[in-house]
């Protein structure tokens, strides 16, 4: 019997190990496992590999090696149950001779579900954990929307301005901003953009050090539009190759097609506004710098709402101090209720 | 000798007594003093009575009785040396038999200095202590500038609105948000608005519960701008009192005089953008709800800036979470530089 300080204990391990892998996975989530011996000790560690690679289980299991036997297996998703590239982790869990089970997440896509109730008739004892895992939150609402999470990012001053009146926007926020801005772009499945961002800025959409080097992994390089884009005014997005698309539905779908579970829109203002209009985001990160403009281009570019009952109310996940910078990060739930101390009842 | 961190826990006891004044003591300082004996214990702490009332040095003297002898007094302020309403601190402290003298910002008030280097020639031993109190901030700024302290506060989308298209305000932020704006207003020594807010809202400016009694301290209710306010349409206002005044620098002017050092500027938007613009704001408090509105009425009304590396720049003091809404308060110093990363140097 495994107390439950060291399953927690056991359970951040596993979270920690799947931070280290988001944004390679897709289209499977970034699970994290962890093993406690018999004796209640982290005996492995392990993440999900990349599509075709081993599951977070099998990499936990390989790492704890025979001292899994009779242990515990603390897992922040459901093990999976069918025979995809790699055998289902519920028959290598067994079969390790894990006794104890503790998950977070249950998994209820159709191939895939059903682990913990078969290991459960195996004579396991599984258990549910109480907790929300905030790595497998996109992944999770992919599979639930049937089309990628969708974060939505601008970067603004105190008073809502994404540029000056004169167009200025280079930069609003500091170095550790973006350096932040650039991480986070390679923890993603694709950056997409609107065709105004791509031919006013000729961006790369890479994810780059502070000193400019690309970052190991990159995500797909997105456009969203209908007017063809100039290879001389976007000579960085042809050099690098990009996808584009009609509309963020068309974008979405064909993303989800290819694997994509977890994308990032880097704006511009009308396509943000494009995707909240259309139902089409599950979350916002809006960097805040310390800076009044008075005036300049909005964040947004159409009215959600007229009245203020009728604004879209978002919910905090995280709030963090970045440099002189502030990181807010949102979630939109289309089902949850709208700003609650506006309406009338 | 009394040992450093001893005496930074007198400190932040002094510290402490002093929030617990900070709005009951204009034009004085909201002061804190604490006593240790010639043991190192704490034997006294006190704060800044009301005008004609004791100091903080004399308060926590009294509490120390007889044990303050051959002790360590610790103060936020350096000791007065003048003959006011009441009698010189440094004399107090002499008088008490206190050895040892360590005091954080420098009281540079021509009758009031001198303190510390009186106490020094009598054998004192006498430490300034490295370190900000934040309490003492506001007074200390509207001594160097000869005016009162300036916070504007709004309150605001996250996409930089404070009121819906259809001009709807009322709540943006949170029960929350609202408690905390008034227990802040409570400390203030004026609330001041625009006629254009009053006119529009009615309001009371006063400091209420949430269940809307009247907290003990209420500031004075000022408004600004050269309309009249018809009784009819800013009854609350009439039935209260209020004063009037025909600009910014007039308020400031007349508010000072008699005696106000820390005033709260409440919108709207018009006076906001005059007061930056007038150089006349010293903080700022912004309440940010996790709304979007896509359009609306801005936090200022007028341009403060043509192009980025112009931006009025700010410097945090504090990020608070309260409730569902943000509360970032930054400082504006105008002698610091504007927007680094945007200036071509
Ligand atoms: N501060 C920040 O965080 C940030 C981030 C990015 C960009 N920016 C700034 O924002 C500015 C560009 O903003 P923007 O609003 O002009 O451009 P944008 O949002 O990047 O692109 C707008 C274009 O996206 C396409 N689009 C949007 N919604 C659509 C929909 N529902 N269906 C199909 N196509 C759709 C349309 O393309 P077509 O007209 O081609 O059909 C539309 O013209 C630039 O100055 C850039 O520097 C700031
Ligand atoms: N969300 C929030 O935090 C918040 C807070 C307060 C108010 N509000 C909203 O803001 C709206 C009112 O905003 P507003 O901009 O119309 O009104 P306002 O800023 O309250 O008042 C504007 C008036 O102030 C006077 N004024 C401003 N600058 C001046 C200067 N330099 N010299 C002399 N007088 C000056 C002028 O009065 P005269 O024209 O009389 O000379 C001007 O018309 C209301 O709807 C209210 O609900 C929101």
């Amino acid at each position: 019997m495994t107390n439950p300080p060291t399953v927690m204990a056991a359970l951040e391990a596993a979270i920690a190990a799947s931070e280290q892998v988001v944004g390679t996975t897709s289209p499977n989530p970034p699970v994290g496992a962890a093993i406690l011996s018999a004796e209640g000790e982290l005996v492995g560690v392990g993440a999900t590999q990349p599509p075709g690679g081993p599951h977070a289980e099998v990499m936990a299991l390989r790492a704890a090696g025979e001292r899994a036997r009779g242990g515990t297996a603390v897992v922040t998703l459901e093990p999976c149950h069918h025979v995809g590239r790699t055998g289902p982790c519920s028959h290598a869990l067994l079969g390790a001779g894990i006794r104890t089970l503790y998950y977070a997440h249950e998994d209820a896509t159709p191939p895939a579900a059903g682990g913990a109730e078969w290991l459960r008739q195996q004579g396991m004892e599984v258990h549910r954990l109480d907790v929300e895992v905030p790595t497998l939150r996109p992944w999770l609402r992919a599979m639930a929307l049937g089309r990628p999470h969708v974060t939505l990012k601008c970067a603004q001053t105190l008073d809502g301005f994404t540029a000056a009146p004169d167009g200025t926007s280079q930069w609003i926020t500091g170095l550790e901003a973006r350096a932040w801005v650039h991480r986070d772009r390679a923890r993603r499945d694709a950056i997409i953009i609107g065709t105004g961002t791509a031919l006013a800025d000729n961006p790369s959409l890479t994810a780059r050090t502070p000193e400019g080097e690309l970052l190991e992994r990159q995500p797909r390089r997105v456009v969203i539009g209908r007017r063809s884009l100039d290879p001389e005014r976007t000579s960085n997005l042809h050099r690098l190759g990009f996808e584009q698309y009609d509309s963020p539905a068309a974008a979405l779908a064909a993303l989800w097609e290819e694997g994509a579970r977890d994308v990032l829109v880097d704006g511009g203002a009308g396509l943000l506004t494009s995707f909240l209009e259309e139902g089409l985001a599950d979350a916002l990160q809006v960097y805040v710098a310390p800076l009044l403009l008075g005036e300049g281009r909005g964040t947004l570019c159409r009215p959600l709402a007229r009245t203020l009952a009728e604004a879209t109310r978002l919910h905090q996940r995280s709030l963090h101090q970045v440099g002189e910078d502030i990181l807010w990060e949102l979630t939109l739930d289309r089902d949850e209720e709208r700003n609650p101390a506006c309406s009338p009842e």
